[in-house]
């Protein structure tokens, strides 16, 4: 293709990014999604009647059964569930804190045992602290004013952050690493503040490594309220002496069959260019896992039955994935890859909702200048649903190994501010999800799936696509 | 001026719309409010200590007290009261009501007395129901089928709009003249659906007109909750007969005294020249009216203080003003902008927050397409908050007394989703506000008003500002 050409088509593309049709079927989509939607009621079982689905769960398993029903009643093309063998640790009995100023005087304080934790030894653990604002500290500090200790991290959340997911980015590797390096130090145990930007009572669990690290010297690790690490914090700047016990029973069992749950509608036109639009099925179990993801769960599924209840045939494959086993392992989001790379699947485009389900305030991309260009043109036919957000950067953990050169993935970006408030948490339920925030966000996705199908990603470099 | 030179003016002026001072200016106030704002623990205090504050209410004095307290301890150039006479309203005791089927065979349904509504006769009211779909369908049964009934209001908030205000204009006439229309036609009550969007159990008081009805002719006028309205609605498809029993002992008492609560920083260079913000201090008695509008007052108290703690010497006099008696009078507005027209007071630019505590999306200005194109020109230094929503509409009740042909009028806009959840009911309560949301949208109109003080209003059209 000349330069000429190419701008001349350039020019065409942006002149041509949309039609009136669009916005009115987009506005059919909102519409039904607000008055007609399935995404709440979906909720309320996944959350109220199954609850918490940890990866190897039962509960998890309850969640990929009634995934594949809820997706037969849809009358797509396919549905099926897709093997894929995942991790099962599990809590135990309830964790028990306290603070012990001198002996048998004891404030207890709310934590939980991080995911993949070991337990404390039988009778629990306790030690002195030292206190620490992350991992660099930890290791200007050294094994002498480390080992024999219990390293509590409390770096809070940056507040001055608008984007609370950056604030979390930059805060939780002590939560994630702060075990593995505390151990190297002789550590004998790591308390977490939990990653929340509120001072609250909840403590919030998610992943840790332990790296390559021998069995017998991985130390347990928990997090601990926000609340009760102020509590802490100021009980240590008066009396570096005081103790902390923490008991845990948590443990890794072997890996347990699992699936990935997948629905498609079979393209019209170009079957073989696939659209996939998913979150992860599995929770963390201290909640019923409704912000985190079954939010995503409903939405995504909502998506394929939205566009059919609006009347849209769709030209490529929409699929659906509900991923099995983000929160500690992303196995399934590695097997659905693996599979789609095996086959030669072509996946143009692929979108991600795990942000929680807040009010819908659009988009990060990750694709080409060029492809980012194209989104772009589309922009104006999402502002009448207040949808402003078309950025570049992350799409998220499940579509992430979907990314090619000549494709699109991409993360719904809800409003961020109360997410951390939930996140990973026994108060991450039903009820702080709200109807129509929820809607929005699927008829978001939809609107944007939409739009993918019907005109297809452009510019597309692959050879082997110029051909259509 | 000639056209040529406005010409020149307007690129200048478009061009020169701001300077990097003034994003690090905005910076600094979003960073302030977030890691050192007031708003959430002064909305601790007015709702935890306080409490509902419905105009005439002992409450309602406390917090006039508690907001001079407050204001005097910022260090502004002035802080005084305002006085104004206001309504008294009392809810009485509780409310009672019933459906009942046969005879002692009866479902109580949570109501509450619309604001200014009569009581019931006592011993309470109980009639059969015509349920009406709105005002106009009730005027089309006429007076025959409506005579010596109980009007049951149940057009719900078309749940289609994305601005959930725009569902509440379109719903609210059946509140507020519903009792007056019925009456006219001979009813001997009202019942009406609660201005909810979502299902619960709450019922949703506001205000009502009986207009000048004579005092016999007046009837009592209750909200259902949204859940027993469709119960009521199912109940009355399957038996027209079923009877409708409410009891209230609301009551309007004579007028008394109460203040606009009002503070000023002097302008440097134009003290002449008045911007002011603000919300209102009453609120409904059923909760603790944290987002109607708890959340306003203190982000309207703390612009002035996070000017003063981001190192603003304003030009221009700025002041906060606590309106009273929105809710049932708007008595407060009134008696500010009359004031303020008898001293000849120049407002230039007047900002509402009464829309909840949510995360911030933008404003509504109500001004010249002039005077819109200047503030446009300064809506990229919001992008890095994610304030996206800026549009011409409505201002609020508090500034709209204030509208002049060459000033600026404006509200802030924040997510309006949840809104209506809370709405005047007993769950607006501290607890629904997130500290995060409220800190954003105190910096929100804390930013605008740094840029309308040090830039003014323009153009200005009055021949008298053309001098300076």
């Amino acid at each position: 293709m000349s330069k000429y050409t190419f701008l001349v088509l350039m020019i065409f593309v942006s002149f041509l990014a949309y039609s009136q049709t669009d916005q009115e079927q987009i506005d059919k989509i909102y519409k039904t999604s607000l008055t007609n939607g399935k995404s709440y009621e979906w909720l309320d079982y996944l959350s109220n009647q199954i609850g918490g689905r940890l990866s190897g769960s039962l509960n998890a398993e309850k969640a990929v059964q009634w995934g594949k029903e809820e997706l037969d009643k849809l009358g797509l093309d396919k549905v099926w569930l897709q093997p894929v063998m995942v991790p099962k640790w599990v809590r135990g009995n309830p964790e028990y804190a306290y603070i012990e100023t001198t002996p048998g005087n004891t404030t207890p304080v709310n934590i939980c045992a991080l995911g993949g934790s070991m337990a404390t030894p039988f009778g629990g653990l306790k030690a002195n602290l030292v206190e620490v604002n992350g991992i660099d500290e930890l290791k200007a500090l050294g094994e002498n004013q480390v080992k024999g200790k219990i390293v509590f991290y409390n770096r809070p959340m940056d507040e001055e952050l608008i984007n609370t997911f950056q604030s979390y980015g930059g805060c939780v590797d002590q939560r994630y690493s702060g075990a593995l390096e505390a151990a190297k130090l002789g550590a004998l145990g790591v308390i977490v503040r939990s990653m929340n930007l509120r001072l609250d009572d909840f403590p919030h669990t998610g992943s840790m490594t332990y790296d390559d690290l021998p069995l017998d010297k991985r130390i347990p690790a928990a997090a601990i309220s926000t609340n009760h690490a102020e509590l802490l914090s100021n009980m240590l700047r008066l009396d570096k002496s005081i103790q902390f016990y923490f008991s845990q029973s948590c443990r890794q069992l072997k890996d347990v069959q699992s699936y990935n749950v997948i629905g498609e509608i079979t393209g019209s036109e170009f079957p073989n260019e696939y659209i996939v639009v998913g979150g992860h099925l599995d929770s963390w179990d201290l909640g019923d896992g409704a912000h985190d993801d079954g939010a995503g769960i409903v939405q995504s599924m909502d998506v394929l039955r939205l566009l059919k209840e609006s009347g849209v045939t769709p030209k490529r494959s929409i699929r659906v994935v509900l991923f099995m086993n983000e929160e500690n392992g992303l196995r399934g989001a590695k097997k659905y890859a693996e599979e789609a790379k095996r086959k030669g699947e072509n996946h143009v485009f692929a979108l991600e909702s795990d942000s929680g389900g807040f009010t819908p305030r659009g988009f990060s991309f990750d694709c080409s200048d060029a492809n980012f260009s194209q989104v772009l043109g589309w922009k104006p036919l999402f502002k009448p649903y207040l949808i402003h957000y078309f950025e570049k950067g992350g799409s998220g953990a499940d579509v992430g190994p979907l990314k090619k050169d000549n494709n699109v993935v991409a993360g719904l970006r809800p409003d961020s501010q109360r997410y951390f408030d939930y996140h990973h948490a026994a108060n991450d339920t039903f009820d702080a999800v709200n109807k129509r925030e929820l809607e929005l966000g699927a008829a978001t996705m939809t609107s944007l799936v939409y739009l993918y199908d019907k005109y297809g990603v452009n510019p597309i470099t692959s050879t082997e696509k110029l051909k259509d």
